[in-house]
């Protein structure tokens, strides 16, 4: 069963351990100190059983409002460089945001369900955790 | 080797076992007892080997008459839950459609194949099948 | 300035004053008297001037709010044969089920505004209003 | 003739001239203080007289260099509050993005040919100008 | 009432009165003297009075049979410069195609209606005909 | 870590072994000896470990540029059949142009990574390799 949400955010890519030349040369325009900005189409999968009271695998409203809850209210129009805890001091990558995706949603839903999280930084460049 | 097909139908989600208060606190507004509607995006999926005289998995025309005759024919402008034998006492849950789906086609294409069903009810809900 | 809705509904083309052989040789498998389903997509598109001091046209929030009452209220997860008034005696295909949504919007927004609504019933069969 | 194009930016809606109140009301998230950002789909629109010796009615590869060059290298991973000058007094709304953007193309290409500009600020909110 | 269809088909853009070295550099690698293909995208809108008896603008279905009789049985599948009478000496651009297209359609069509090509090359080039 | 490319190109279907009427019969109208195109669009899906220092499992602008040298530029604006290597004795199906293009990128991309070929001929039409 899966879910697309959307969310839009600004970022940037900046490894403070590096110099300035590194940081341009690795994450080129992604590099730009006054941001840049995506909007992020996330599609959410839970597998699990069938139940067969209501032919559902999970209540697509019920996950959608996860979401919305856990997600979507803490990143969409922030900065998540500046506005968002778990990225003040990771890299705010396609794929770190993934991964922090997945370990916020893990929490809330049961481990009855596998979870996995696409997540589309542009129509042609997106990543999937776990693999 | 995917192909994707479209049909349009009405459905309502309902359990008979349950009284009104809890079909609608359930089922929401899939509960309305005059039926609403989607176009359903439909993916069928089979995985198999190259045949090197043709260079073909299967033939994309074979498999896309399969889905026509066994599929849309019977669920394209139909009600599902009045109109197909299937659903007369099986909830039309895109998971449970999807499930059927599978089953129509299991039957109609060799084991030689493996086959998913991808299905869309919207283009922001879907479900697979199998996980 | 334009904004993309979503709504699903079932419907069913049919004109009482033909026999049931000419309405089934005009609407074919539209006319299914067990009524089948579509997830329209709506665009709505005002084209006025930009006022200076928001950089709007039109504010985005309040159209879509004025869209959700108005409309998706009304029409989403609905028969619109059997629970829409407007569609009592009209037949709800695209063309009308446009110029409805056009008359129920004009009379809420500004004639300060050009108002002109696109209705895909799927992704290939689409209409607008007015031309 | 249309060419898409898309580049990704953060921006702030603010109008230095309200207080924060006000602000947050009309402009609401869109006013976050640290800027979010958006992938911007773009449509050039030129119309004129197709060219019997080429069959085009302008080459497509001379357009796309001409938004390249005028457009998305001084947009692109760009905050257009901070980084472009057309915004440093101007709120950078979607409607104002594709005014500044229109204003530009228009003066490098030759009045014998119409020009439109449609901007997606998300795949559901979009202007277009002029109208 | 706009109706949306697909063909695939090869090309090559050449202007037989020039040499070579013009042609590489006016067509680019469309000039490929082996061809090259596409997939067409091709919407044809049709504009008129909707009809009181049906709600029909036009019957969709008969649309899109004329537009496969007189369009796509001809143009899919098939070398344009080689199979297809029209580019026997006109240079098969997206212009051109449009307008063949719509001197076809323009024919079987009553002027009551007005008629607009819309023809996508790729999804990032496009031309309308008539402007 | 995805990646989306498109390519255009022409090709044609024939087993040289058989008689004209079983080509006919097996490859319809992908038989044409006058060829025809497609719009190709191309996933490449790499797997791996998240590089702490960047937060990457890859570099997006290294894959894109490896798809470019590597497929786009021996593909794009090309005759499959004619004019690449690999065609030449090997049948230009989606599921062989998928699997010569996996060849051609495994070779370039360390062990460390999965690969994962996606080719859509069509929207509708497409194949995935490794199964």
């Amino acid at each position: 069963m899966l879910r697309k949400e959307h969310f839009n955010a600004a970022h940037r890519l900046h490894n403070p351990e590096w110099n300035v030349e590194d940081n341009v040369r690795i994450f080129g325009k992604c590099n730009n100190p006054n941001f840049h900005g995506h909007n992020y189409d996330l599609i959410v999968r839970l597998s699990g059983e069938v139940d067969p009271k209501t032919g559902y695998v999970f209540d697509m409203k019920i996950l959608s409002d996860l979401i919305k809850e856990n997600v979507l209210d803490r990143f969409d129009h922030k900065n998540l460089n500046l506005d968002v805890e778990e990225f003040k001091t990771l890299n705010p990558s396609a794929e770190n945001i993934a991964i922090v995706i997945y370990d916020i949603l893990r929490e809330k839903i049961s481990n009855d369900y596998d979870l996995k999280i696409t997540l589309f930084e542009t129509e042609r460049n997106y990543v999937e955790y776990p693999i």
